[in-house]
């Protein structure tokens, strides 16, 4: 099937991918009265005398906007905010259909950092959480950043850290079929965009200590002024081999290759470079950095793609509608590093060591369990972190 | 029934009165190519090279935000935006039930008027209209003024026009009932914030002559300066007796009492001085300004009132479904006068000859025939005032 062109056909019929709907009845003089006027001035000054009580009584405690600038969109780049709506949309259904988070598609006309991070804020009483969704880097840092710091919602960029946790459990399961330590392997990540940087740093977290980071100019180096300061920082905690040179230098000898970057950037010469058992997650979309039989041909033991058309697909679907369940679940006041490590490691135990098989490391997209996975065990670290504001009835977990 | 304590109840029970929910299937690898990526790459595309687009490839088209800064929260006055939302949420649900719009709640946490009106252009790329709802005066009226000026999608403030768009068909057909003509009545309006400015103004285009307007202070008088700058614009073309003094004053001999006010303020003399056959519209809300049995005793021809406890509820949900219904089905790129008249004489029209009574001269809420009446009207006036960006099929309309 041709998907691109039978999607905007269906995409013209389907007028719009989510819908607003009422969870209450209004047919009547006294429906109305409860669900509207005069009934409803009870609750407003509930939330009045306690404006926690916005999380009980309207359906702030299930709400995430996934809010896009349209900089970022797909690998399209900066299309616009209107044009970024479908994408939105998408995950919008995407968000309610595998965690039945009430989620709504909104883009914004700016490029300007304060203005985008004051709109957002000004909003956030209407959410219990807010996704942000193809923001380009380098400005997508410091809107996360500073939404963090001055919300006390979960705030979480989808293309940064939705990759990493995916990627993470992708290398989790991986390594154990190749039966290798996270604390040993060398892993080059090609692409220092939000998505490697994030990664990078996710991986690294996890364990990893030989950490290479290569964007178009070549190996990240530390005190090379070519790169943006977001990579500089990246340089300084990466590369401890002091690497110089292209991508090609920095995969000899390589366990794990992370593409987040372009099509057909990495050779099969390249592939044969690799240690042994080399893992290849060759994330560029819609075309990935190798095609994965030239990759197989050349020795791959492992490889994943951003595509649903092989094996291994490496998407974040795996993780934003867990992620925002266990958190909404708890009313966590963040996302932070434990939440988002706990969701890889609920990923990858929805593979059995009985299932695994190199063509088959992580769930599907769609496969409900995982999303139940990643959303119980975000909630557990939410609570031991100390982040969550609710507890949950632990009868609920069993 | 206690409907205040009871509603408390049920909200707490349903948790949100409004979802949303997906409008397209991911329950397959092939269906998520669709939907998700990499399929919505072209409708992107298409809506990048297209803005116009966004309309018909995402629910753009069917979608109006109902915005509150929580400073006129029903009669509860500065409440804060999240207290606002259980009535923003109450008209989303109301919305779809009534005109099948995809509604959606937000709050901004922000009196200061630039910067309500910069943050929601900054958000209109993903709507098709903007709803304003319980946003205080004076700054009410600069704010919806310049968003339309500024944005090309309808921009309603429904405490404004949704409540003189009602209250101008409940007099339609009152004066039917009476043998009253327009051009010929005295009306008095009490209570000169948005609702009673609009209404003012609104029954004037709609031919009344002889406008006489009260605040706390008495009555609006040209040049008086003890009201505040939207009044005295007001003075300025109503009260054309030069009529001075109080709401008593004000009312002997009028046709019809227009109540935006508050509780009690109208006592039975003050109906018994009024015409033959008085009209009284007693609006304020939860308790009128005289109890409905007072001024029947009184001689009142017509009673109506805010609340559905009585005969002949005035209320604004007979109006914003159908209005935003027609106005997205055309792609209007405005509401203007004559499509807010249109609404007006939909509704009256919903009522036949052999219907009207006294106690009956509007229809319920919850008739559909009504709102559908609403939308059938702006549909056709906005396309024969040259607003509508698309024209629809007129056999439909049949």
């Amino acid at each position: 099937m041709n998907f691109r062109a039978e999607s905007l056909r269906k995409h013209a019929e389907w007028k719009g991918k989510i819908e607003v709907v009422p969870r209450v009845e209004v047919d009547s003089r006294e429906k109305l009265s409860l669900a509207y006027t005069p009934g409803v001035a009870e609750p407003c000054m509930a939330i009045h005398e306690d404006v926690d009580k916005s999380f009980e009584l309207t359906r702030r405690w299930n709400t995430v906007p996934v809010i896009t600038d349209g900089t970022a969109v797909l690998g399209l780049g900066d299309i616009g905010p209107e044009a970024g709506m479908p994408v939105m949309e998408g995950k919008c259904a995407l968000f309610k259909a595998f965690g039945d988070v009430d989620a709504y598609p909104l883009c914004i006309h700016s490029k300007d950092t304060d203005e985008i991070i004051r709109a957002i804020e000004l909003f956030a009483g209407s959410f219990g959480g807010i996704n942000l969704e193809d923001i380009s880097a380098p400005r997508c840092f410091e809107i996360e950043r500073r939404l963090k710091e001055d919300l006390d919602i979960p705030v979480f960029h989808d293309d940064q850290h939705g990759t990493a946790i995916v990627t993470a459990a992708a290398l989790l399961n991986a390594l154990k079929l190749a039966g290798k330590k996270i604390e040993e392997i060398r892993v080059v990540v090609n692409g220092a965009g939000a998505a490697g940087i994030a990664i990078s740093k996710f991986l690294m977290a996890f364990g990893v200590q030989d950490m290479t980071v290569c964007d178009r100019a070549g190996i990240l180096g530390e005190g090379d002024t070519q790169f943006n300061p977001a990579q500089q920082e990246l340089a300084k905690i990466t590369n401890r081999r002091k690497l110089t040179g292209t991508l090609a230098d920095a995969m000899k000898g390589a366990d794990v290759l992370v593409g987040v970057s372009g099509p057909n950037c990495i050779t099969k010469d390249m592939v044969r470079s690799m240690a042994e058992k080399p893992i290849l997650f060759t994330c560029a979309n819609p075309v990935p950095e190798i095609p994965p039989q030239d990759a197989k041909e050349a020795g791959a033991y492992i490889v994943g793609t951003g595509s649903s058309e092989y094996p291994n697909q490496i998407n974040n679907v795996l993780v934003f509608p867990g992620l925002f369940r266990g958190a909404l679940d708890v009313r966590a006041t963040t996302v932070n590093a434990e939440m988002m490590m706990a969701a890889s490691r609920g990923i990858a135990a929805c593979v059995t060591e009985d299932e695994l098989r190199p063509d088959y490391i992580l769930p599907y997209a769609y496969d409900m369990r995982a999303h139940e996975s990643v959303a119980a065990a975000v909630r557990k670290a939410a609570i031991e972190t100390g982040v969550a504001q609710k507890t949950i009835d632990q009868e609920e977990e069993q």
